[in-house]
């Protein structure tokens, strides 16, 4: 089997808990708006209308990012939950994505894993996004890598293809990170070795995603186990 | 003026010291193959054919990455000077420019920077390539991006423009540092604002180029003096 070489990182859920964190933005911009509303039961809807808005993305003959893409979705969701939040707070919304609060293990395993493996993001959010979002949870990779650089969204193979590319590796000496079981799937699909974390508190319910069926598969619990298992 | 936001680094020559270093690792070479030559000499040259080469790949149809090109040029150099290096050597060579050293002022003054601004490389090396070298240096940028990212090569207009799209800014937004008076022009020429590092070293000589004639033009003696005018 092909030598182990680079790790990429979904970030969403991964690396970062976007759902506490963007609960609390939204439940700020409620406070400073007077509008009252179940802020997790909005937020949790606008992170399940992610998918299908990369989805159609993918489709459009012109790449559109993150923001843009958040944008509508929060319109949309904020509408059907009857919600009247002023464009400046939505805005506040939108760009609290660069400011997720990272795992409380995931500045010292990204610097565990880094000791043994190069390390880049591999995520749907922007370079731009990914470069804030980095900044301000004070981890570290060795290159922000982005569905953006492929001009596309995961889970099309293009990304992952695109990622091991710019990291001057085959397929399968990179290891793709996610807590997303299709996030896997697909990466493996092309050649990429899949590695799940649990994350059980993703959606505020303490049980993790099932990871996927995929031969060589790891299962580990937390960055810190995942470089043991690896290692590091 | 608009705010400046982020900062975007030439590396070779500006970040790291090309070469002592592969003078160092040529010589290492001839040793290794009984081959005697005036190594300082090759290096140069081999140095002085990359922005032409550089130019020819611009008009190729397919990008190529810096690797293949230095096999290329170091091959021309080799047989002009007459020197039989064996294929191994001749890619530990190649490779060398991974293991470039960092000026004695890059470590501290890139994470000075770095307090202020979102920092990110801008060179004509490939992305697997910056990272290795990020790596082995022990520096630290926020993002790596490289001429590979516009397929194609410094001083093209288009990278300097995806370098700011890709941080998310416009072209003002955004200071080009570089020891290299062409590079800050066409970085200007497209509104990237030129901050000039004197490298005295660069080529052993002790002096440094000659800054470009270009309005609002910042220059500075070394990282650590360019953020202190840059108020870091």
């Amino acid at each position: 089997m092909a030598e182990l070489r680079a790790l990429v990182f979904d970030v969403f859920g991964t690396l970062v808990d976007w759902r506490s964190s963007l609960v609390t933005s939204a439940t700020e911009a409620g406070l400073r708006a007077g509008v009252d509303a179940d802020w997790a039961a909005v937020v949790d809807d606008w992170r399940r209308a992610y998918p299908p808005a990369l989805e159609r993305a993918r489709k459009e003959p012109a790449w559109r990012d993150l923001d843009a893409l958040q944008r509508e979705t929060l319109d949309d969701v904020l509408t059907r939950y009857g919600i009247d939040l002023p464009a400046a707070d939505r805005e506040v919304l939108v760009q609290a994505w660069r400011r997720l609060r990272p795992w409380p293990d995931t500045v010292a395993g990204m610097e565990r894993l880094r000791s043994g493996f190069v390390t880049a993001t591999l995520s749907n959010g922007h370079v731009a996004l990914l470069v804030d979002l980095v900044r301000f949870g004070g981890w570290r990779v060795d290159a922000v890598l982005s569905a953006e650089l492929a001009a596309s969204y995961k889970p099309d193979p293009a990304v992952y293809l695109r990622g091991a590319q710019l990291l001057g590796c085959a397929p399968e000496e990179v290891g793709m990170v996610a807590a997303h079981a299709g996030d896997l799937e697909a990466a493996a699909a092309v050649g990429l070795r899949p590695l799940f974390v649990r994350r059980p508190d993703e959606w505020g319910t303490g049980v993790p995603e099932d990871p996927p069926d995929l031969p060589g598969l790891v299962v580990a619990d937390d960055l810190d186990d995942l470089a043991a298992q690896l290692g590091c």
